[in-house]
């Protein structure tokens, strides 16, 4: 990625076009950022990737029609934290459109160009009138800065905004695409209470933006856990307003460029959300290679990711390696016990250097490693782990943190 | 279950016919009971299942290929705690056949005759002289009262020995039915480092044990789940030893009441288990109807019952019932969220009265419930909970407790 550039405090206000502002609207008791607009100055493509959960929230409903309907002529999101709207039935899903509604005329938009994006409580109602005031403050302070605000409004359990933006150069011109996400509690593959936004200035179709997003998706939302559940409201938007006029196409020169771009900006979205997991006290990257499918390999990390005993081991810094490999058996996937092999090593992320590859069992066997190498490792902030299932050469990757006593206090009850 | 009586002190030296003994083999540096011994005065038929996990203890192992081999020619097990003798290769299967040899000889049995129970730390080599030793003592203590000792020395987080057994009269005589388990953490469907061992002096033909156990841990054992992790020893091993001289077959009398003694020696455990989940400080009976099938309504169940956003509410007292219906509709199963009601209220067994259900969501949009009642119901030791999916008719009950900050302190740290 030689030629990709990192953007300093970049955020989906950095590609050309973009204003975002962000306000108050008294749903946080606090009376931190609770709303925000994101406005393109033109028409985008637009594309979603929306939870698999069986219970939808009022926005992802909205989201998915709207973006069935009018996938070319989308003209920004309307966001807010604190009140899902999920479990509300048509009163929510007139509440999401009342918010769509509401940021259309503060901005004199056409009527259904507003996506809607909602995180917090389910079952709450929202309640309409504040957040329409607020969405209305939120546009009149939009502005081509307002990007890192929109990412302050959205967050729930974060402790710090989540956004980035990337810059690349294709022969037509310079292209910019840059993010914004939350996270923090409920991440999991397919997916969690995760929200994210990613813009650019390229000129894309519909079609080649949405195959696009699914595997990027797959590749860095979906590749990451932070306590297994899954929420009502994830959601995934990415959005192509053209105003840079470099047209990216499959196939053409710069598409290779735009796709590692976004996927960057999704990886590194990804990556502050697994770090602000919430209670989080370690970081772990697990690759899984040896399996058959690349599915396969993500499967099984997903479900060591999610194992309880893995990550209150990982908590204490236990090098109880045993329950790895368990939760590698007990992944649904027919995995063979005897020829799993296992090793970890400091990751090289702590600043000092990557250290030696430890062996921790061989072929389903317990190589029996040095217990304090093994607590130096387990011990770590950053732990790097390589399972070899033995079975085929595909790969991958997931990312996951400990399960601490914290997160306990800060799920206990959330809701106060 | 008019006819069926539970007696004090009951466990799997209650029937006719057994007697158990446990010692301390060093394993626990406490000194505490860590190995046990049963043994019938006559050859049984035995059942037993395993867990489902890929990685496969040596034990399980062992007595998989024992059962097969030789299911009517069982004459007890011997058991430990500290070491699960998992992930041990060829010299954790030579160590599973020499503890039952161990025990064989100091109980002078003919070889192939013991089968074998480990549970602890995944990875760590069986002490075998250590353990044999410690068996020759188990053995020479043994006596007809021993059952509870045995369950004492299967012991690992758990705070409290489970055992418990009942009696019954059929037309032929009186039928003891007795068990032991251990359990605590990492207990979940399918299963989890749950060791138990259900004995009765019934006279039992091997294909009808085989058959009766199976639907009886499904609607037991593996419809309790404390972290949703599942091991790689876990074990429920079921013998007749045919002292009593009542013989028990289907399709004749006295079966019904035989199936409904081993099933609520089972759930009894079970229930023990959930209790004294490890850190647990709140018990949850959910009750999923109105499923196409039961194994439908237990996964869903299952699913919510695992869910850390669940659990952790769970242990603040904080009824945020989107969590639940969240849950749901991530378990996989395709629920429809708009068919989904749920109620809640305080569980009878708490010493006061049950209370009224109240209704949380109807038809998958908020019941707009009382918070203070709500607060009250979830704040109670016991909750009971009624998820309706609208589908069909068929249901199961699923048991949990909480997830709460002790939890992750007993196994942050597990090995030390």
């Amino acid at each position: 990625m030689e030629s990709i550039d990192t953007l300093p405090a970049g955020s989906i206000t950095s590609p050309a076009g973009y204003a975002a502002g962000a306000a108050s609207a008294g749903l946080k008791p606090t009376g931190a950022l609770d709303v925000a607009v994101l406005m393109s100055e033109t028409a985008c493509a637009a594309a979603g990737v929306f939870t698999q959960n069986r219970v939808r929230a009022a926005p992802v409903i909205y989201d998915e029609r709207l973006l069935a309907e009018r996938p070319g002529r989308v003209r920004g999101v309307v966001m807010n934290s604190k009140v899902a709207n999920a479990c509300t039935g048509e009163e929510g899903l007139a509440a999401a459109e009342a918010m769509a509604h509401a940021a259309e005329a503060a901005l004199d938009l056409p009527p259904r160009s507003m996506l809607v994006l909602s995180t917090g409580v389910i079952g709450t109602p929202m309640p309409v009138d504040r957040v329409t005031r607020g969405v209305q403050t939120a546009a009149a302070k939009r502005d081509g800065t307002g990007g890192v605000d929109a990412a302050k409004a959205i967050m729930t359990t974060d402790t710090v905004p989540k956004h980035v933006a990337v810059r690349f150069e294709t022969a037509g011109g310079v292209v910019t695409v840059g993010g914004i996400a939350k996270g923090a509690g409920m991440i999991h593959p397919d997916m969690a209470t995760l929200l994210s936004v990613i813009t650019t200035d390229a000129k894309v179709e519909v079609a080649q933006l949405r195959a696009l997003l699914k595997p990027v998706t797959d590749r860095t939302f979906h590749a990451i856990t932070i306590d297994g559940d899954t929420s009502t409201n994830d959601t995934v938007l990415l959005l192509a307003n053209g105003v840079s006029e470099v047209a990216i196409a499959r196939d053409a020169e710069g598409w290779k460029l735009f796709e590692q771009a976004v996927q960057h900006v999704a990886r590194e979205l990804a990556l502050m959300i697994v770090r602000d997991g919430e209670g989080a006290t370690r970081f772990v990257e697990l690759v899984v290679a040896g399996a058959s499918t690349e599915a396969m390999a993500r499967s099984i990390g997903r479900a060591i990711a999610r194992s309880p005993l893995v990550k209150t081991a990982l908590a204490g810094g236990d090098p109880n390696w045993g329950r790895i490999l368990a939760a590698a058996g007990a992944s649904g996937i027919p995995v063979d016990g005897s020829r799993l092999t296992l090793s970890a090593q400091v990751r090289a992320d702590t600043g000092g250097p990557a250290g030696e590859w430890l062996v921790l069992a061989k072929d389903g066997v317990t190589a029996n490693p040095d217990e304090t190498a093994a607590r130096d490792i387990f011990g770590a902030k950053s732990v790097a782990l390589h399972l070899h299932l033995g079975m085929g050469g595909a790969e991958a990757t997931v990312w996951t943190c400990d399960l601490s006593e914290e997160y306990v206090r800060i799920n206990a009850d959330y809701r106060t």
